[in-house]
Formats: C-alpha cells, structure tokens, sequence
C-alpha cells in the first residue's frame, strides 16, 4: 500500500476523531468534563499547522486543518456556551 | 522565521494539548462528557501517523505522535476505569 494513503487515512482519522465529541457535547450539553485549556492549545496548534499547510501548499494539510479547527472551534464555544448550564 | 519552525511548534502543541485534558481528568476522575469514540478514532489515527513517521523516517513525525498515543492512551484507560465510578 502506497505510503501516502497510509498518511491520508491518518489525516481522516485524526480529523473526524472530534465529530463524536462534537456530536456528544451538542446532545447532552454536558461540557464538565472537558478541559478548555485542551481546546485552546489544540486549536491554536492546528491554526498553525495550516499556515504550515499554505506555506507548503499541501491541500491535503490544509483540507484536515480546517476542518479540525472548524470542529475544535465548535467544541470550545460549547465548553464556554454550556459551562453555566 | 523558517517554516519547519512554523511545523515544530503546531506539532508540540497539537501534541502537549492532550496533557491538560489528562492532568484534569486524573484529578477529577470525570469522564462522563469524554467520547470514547473520539478517543479511539483518535487513537488509531495516531497509530497510522507513527506507521507513516516511521515510514518516510522523520523523528519529528514519530515523537509527536509516540508522545500523543501516550497521551489518548492514557485517556483511553480513564475513561473505561472511571465510567462506572
């Protein structure tokens, strides 16, 4: 198997790791557990990661990036929406 | 400021943004609003990333994501010991 795919499939996966989060957190609104300053850290390097991605013009570092930085984004308005829940 | 710069600090911190996340919950023993899923979507996408780090034999790939599987590992293990506390 091409290296390559090996390096996509983990991009997919990394990236829509957060989607169950995201999909638990919008149903219960329980965010208690979950630590902002993890977000914050996270989104803040994956914002990186994708000047990286333009930098070196790798769609494929871009694509994962900004659709994690969508997902992360998400989750840390609910860590901070839910929080006096 | 060199781009493989821009790359190192996305990766600490997309890597050191785990640890918050394990340091609370080792404390609160609190899992309930963690997705288990995204922890094992996450899990095995760090895997691949280790497999293509090898791969391709770039140390900064590898450590990042020996450091990471350490870490979702470890929250992995909380969530499954502390669900039922």
């Amino acid at each position: 198997m091409n290296i390559e795919i090996i390096g996509l499939i983990a991009a997919v996966l990394t990236t829509s790791a957060f989607i169950p989060q995201v999909v638990k957190t919008k149903k219960t609104k329980d965010v208690e557990s979950l630590s902002l300053p993890m977000y914050l850290v996270m989104l803040s390097g994956v914002l990186l990661w994708l000047v990286y991605g333009i930098y070196i013009n790798s769609a494929a570092i871009i694509l994962a990036n900004l659709l994690t930085a969508g997902l992360v984004a998400l989750l840390l308005s609910y860590k901070i929406r839910f929080t006096n829940k």
